[in-house]
């Protein structure tokens, strides 16, 4: 029932670090990385790695940036279980000096995100990576807005430029419908013939559990989620969730649920995320959710027909 | 790109009354009304329309009874541009004496809700209703535990011995992934030959919205959804984003985004709703969500742990 193939990436760390600047107590991103390896998740994500030449560590917190150091100090005297370790290198933020040999570094994995317009970045940074040593992805990010022929054209890229082990499909404002999951994961499937796929839902329309599970349908083996769908406005698909589905036998569910309780439902007191209306209309229009989540901080935020007249009228 | 036979069923008041037992403000049923009408959606469900003799008035609200003058009191005076009144009749908590000739009442249609052990009396109930001049539909409850030989022969019954104008998947413990949703529509389409397909999810897996459009793709042509996802437990398939998904011109998103606003954020206050971890495992295991309805008023609610260990251990 179960297809071994699959595997389970948790970015709770660094998709969640996008809520509150990357500034998670330590305490917290060793109790996440605990339960996520004794749980028999492939993959645990602590960060971003990007360059502090180009985000300040003034501005955001340790998880931005998964200093060697800092990600010691999550991991030392845990018993993985199997599970590396992978942090996200943004191609348009990050630098090939910040990619260590991989027998020096904590990191198994490297992900990098990219707009399609960044692709030569992306191979670049890859590339680097692979000779490093590491484990390697290419995220494509906000890919509802991405189409042909320059889509087509940077994964035929990637395909021919790399050996990057999958090559996502990053569904950044929510906006995808299973169709559109099906038609893009085909795509992909034209021009990745060596590489597996990977998707990355958010939950702007309650979708992003689903979308993930038409992606497993047409053969995307590398899946994200985050605990309890931690992450900046409507949030991501549930780790807790694919867990369900996926009916793996080396998973056991109890770290994740005791994780959840002990670490993420706290969160809520100050972090808020979650369906709601405003994360939804940016979805549908096929909009970062930047100005849902600034309505949603401000005096109006359940004046939900002012906030449709805005994205109708004043945004356009 | 919209398909003009889908109608939209909205059922914030039947189904959200479940939260309440349906003890809904007259001037709140009124709101949802009109903004349904407004808003182009094809039927409003007000509540149920249950028997005195089975359930008793002092432990209900008007709306799980539907007298005609409380449906009076909550339509009069508004435009119902085109929008038809439903009520529910579960086919065990119901009487054809409470069934007045159509031209009597304000209902327009009536679904009978029933389980497949029932079918024989929600059949008697639809014919009783169709006689009388209602629209009827037949909706088989918890369907994720109904199997052959049964189901398909409730199906072929209904199909041979009832003229109703729809028959529903009912997933009433959110227990369904996609691949069941096209299986059952398949099935259903093998005997109701003549009838439309229906569907009514819930979201205890986040895939209430996701298995409707699965519906729509096997060609259901009944949807139903409530404001907000407002339901019992985790809820239901949000009005809102079918909306958004239909993309039928006649519909407008502004009363219904007024009505979310007026009427059901408030009721957060009091009524709790939505995705929560509890109701994920009563619906992975395919459980009526009683329990974790439970658990969630409890002050346990955030040891998901104990809560899993009750459902795998105690509750075997």
């Amino acid at each position: 029932m179960f297809r071994p193939a699959i595997k389970v990436v948790d970015c709770t760390i660094r998709d969640g670090g996008l809520t509150n600047d990357s500034r998670f107590p330590t305490e917290l991103v060793r109790g996440v990385y605990k339960a996520i390896c004794a749980s028999g998740i492939d993959y645990v994500e602590l960060g971003y790695r990007n360059s502090k030449k180009l985000l300040s560590p003034d501005e955001f917190g340790p998880w931005r940036f998964c200093d060697e150091d800092d990600l010691r100090a999550a991991t030392d005297g845990i018993d993985p279980n199997g599970t590396k370790t992978a942090v996200m290198m943004d191609a348009h933020k990050s630098s090939v000096d910040d990619v260590p040999p991989c027998e020096q570094s904590v990191v198994d994995m490297i992900r990098v995100a990219t707009y399609v317009k960044d692709v030569d970045k992306a191979i670049c940074l890859a590339n680097c990576g692979m000779d490093n040593g590491y484990e390697l992805t290419i995220n494509i990010m906000a890919i509802s807005q991405e189409g042909a022929p320059f889509l087509d054209e940077a994964l035929q890229q990637i395909e021919e430029e790399t050996k990057v082990q999958a090559v996502y499909i990053v569904d950044s404002y929510g906006a995808l419908y299973s169709e559109e999951v099906h038609f893009l994961a085909e795509k992909y499937k034209q021009y990745i013939k060596t590489k597996e796929l990977g998707v990355h839902m958010h939950n702007n329309q309650q979708l992003a559990f689903a979308n993930t599970i038409e992606g497993i349908i047409k053969n995307a083996n590398y899946v994200d989620g985050t605990l309890f769908g931690l992450g900046r406005g409507a949030g991501n698909c549930p780790t807790e969730l694919l867990m369900g589905f996926l009916k793996n036998p080396k998973f056991d569910i109890v770290p994740v649920l005791d994780a959840i309780t002990r670490f993420i439902l706290p969160l809520q007191k100050d972090i808020p995320w979650g369906y709601h209306v405003p994360y939804m209309l940016t979805g549908i229009r096929d909009l970062h959710p930047r100005e849902a989540i600034q309505w949603m901080s401000s005096t109006e935020r359940d004046d939900l027909v002012k906030f449709y007249k805005h994205l109708e009228v004043d945004y356009e």
